[in-house]
């Protein structure tokens, strides 16, 4: 007989609520990169999840709306990279699929890695005005993550559905961490790449 | 004071276990695309979701293992297409994130439409084998959805990520529900294209 779940229930660790407690306006865009890579390096301290962290802030104010971390290994959910549980968080928060819908503030992600191409994509759909990029592809890439099929032009089609895109935010703070999981002997999940199974 | 949700939930529509009642094994790719297009059109009717099913079988038995619609709206998260939700439903039933994984059957995606850019990207993470497609990504955008930014070299990246990908099953059909969604006036979310805001 064929059953499957009726719900699909996933949990953010309880280190979120003391690591975003009492928080200012963040108006600077380093410090709120900085706050999306030092989440990326406590969600591996507190064994969570990847070295992955994103956030939404309303553009303008810098006010934090939502802080997603990598949940893959921990949910056991393959799409809960940390960009798609940043954008979950707001939608349900704002009660709005749709973080660029009229009367909200503009929203932007502040990713500590480059989104891979499903996080890409998921970007489009998610209503954000901006992306803010920490990490690049390759650094992701060197240490054994596969970051997916993506276009040469994915930054002009980005641009085409109206997000801006800021690349090399703390690039060297945000690869560090990756390089710190790796050497660490970090689990490098979803990597069965090319040719190999 | 900053808070957001912990948890992250959504639910299946009811209707989702009658629909499943009393499945037998599907040895044909083409019954398996047709129970995935009809769960497509039973989503319009039961007005839970988007004109999208896409479903995990055994590739080898045909045995079901998941089945899932388009959420979007219903439940107000971007992020839960077809194919999102399919995949979810399936690693949670199998209590793994990686339905590749030693010692589990094959997986192959089956969805009623070409997958979005985002879900092409997830379709390399889920750990399915094979990609069965009904209706083209030219047959959603010509109803307005935007697919989002796509390689053309798709289908050779996602072989080379050991996915083999087979079209135009039962296309027609496929786009048929698109095409009746679209002049019944449902609604095209996620369309922020090109220019316009």
């Amino acid at each position: 007989m064929f059953n499957q779940p009726s719900i699909i229930q996933f949990d953010l660790p309880d280190w979120i609520g003391a690591y975003t407690q009492g928080l200012s306006l963040m108006q600077d865009l380093d410090e709120r990169m900085s706050f999306v890579i030092d989440a990326s390096r406590r969600n591996i301290a507190e064994q969570t999840g990847g070295p992955f962290a994103a956030a939404i802030f309303e553009r303008d104010s810098g006010r934090l709306v939502s802080l997603g971390i990598n949940l893959v290994m921990t949910e056991g959910l393959s799409i809960l990279h940390a960009e798609m549980v940043a954008f979950s968080l707001a939608q349900r928060k704002l009660n709005c699929y749709d973080l660029g819908a009229e009367g909200l503030p503009v929203h932007e992600l502040v990713t500590s890695t480059e989104p891979c191409a499903m996080c890409l994509g998921a970007t489009c759909w998610s209503g954000v005005r901006r992306l803010l990029i920490g990490a690049r592809d390759e650094d992701a890439r060197a240490i054994g993550f596969d970051e997916g099929p993506k276009m040469a032009e994915r930054w002009i089609e980005l641009q085409q559905r109206g997000i801006e895109v800021i690349h090399d935010i703390q690039r060297e703070r945000a690869a560090a961490v990756l390089t710190e999981y790796h050497l660490a002997g970090g689990g490098i999940y979803n990597s069965r790449q090319r040719g190999t199974e």
